[in-house]
Order: structure tokens, then sequence, then C-alpha cells
């Protein structure tokens, strides 16, 4: 978990597409509700991922691109950002 | 999922304690590895929430606590981070 000199870090966001239902979201802002939470009025679920990337790797920014493509999100329903640390 | 000017938004980002397993990211971890990826070293997963609240609401900030507390993370193996948008 620690970031050595050798790796760079990297989180990757990955967040359903606007328009796609959340029924986990949804679940969520439902208890809320019945907890005594009624001013949450929206809730939306996304996933992030740690990546830490050996620095010597060569071309970093397309391993990721691809690495979130195929792996990380699923290109249909949702969307990814990358935020480098 | 639109931001009116009557409501905050909030992201809580909820990750697992330094120490407790995380096998979603150890199996995408070997996983990459497989698929000819070899230079990422390590993988830790996590999960966000997109939270909107009327911004007439009393005491924001602690709601948002007591939240996270008892619905959103679960204390004993994550903690949480609150960004405001």
């Amino acid at each position: 978990m620690t970031t050595t000199a050798k790796t760079k870090k990297v989180i990757v966001y990955v967040r359903l597409k606007d328009g796609v239902l959340d029924p986990q979201g949804v679940t969520i802002q439902k208890a809320l509700g019945q907890m005594g939470y009624p001013d949450f009025v929206s809730v939306r679920s996304g996933k992030f991922f740690e990546l830490e990337i050996d620095a010597g790797a060569s071309d970093i920014d397309r391993q990721i691109n691809e690495v979130c493509s195929k792996l990380l999100a699923n290109p249909v329903i949702e969307r990814f950002s990358v935020e480098k640390i």
C-alpha cells in the first residue's frame, strides 16, 4: 500500500453513466429516509481503484486507459476518470 | 442527478483501512498480470457515494458524518472521507 519512489500511483474512478439506473443508490437513499435523514434527496454510487504501476513501465497512460476499458469499467454503462497522484 | 441551487453535493469516499485484506483488489491485480499488464504492482478497491442534500437542512455536517458511520461505511474495517463540491 505504500508508494515507493519506483511506483506511480493513480486512482481510477468508475461511475454509472447519466441515465443508467443505480439501484444501490436508490436503495441507500430510501434507507436514509427511513432512518430519519429525509434531507438526502439523491444518492449515486460508484467505485474507485488505487493502482500502483511500476514507474519504469512504458506507455503508462495507454496501459491505464486499456486497463480501465477492458477490466475496471464496463464502457456500455459506465464511464471512468483517472487521477494521478 | 443534476444539482440545483437548492441542494448541496458531497462525495463520500469509503476505503478499507490499511492492513485489511482487499480480495477484490488482489484478484484484479492478478487478472491484470494474466492479461499482459505485469507493471501494475498493487490494486486497492474502494467505493464512493455522491450525495445531494437539501441546502436548507440543519446540521448538514453532522448528518453527513452520522450517515457515513451508520450506513455508508463499516467503521470496523473501513474509513471514509468527505469532499464537498
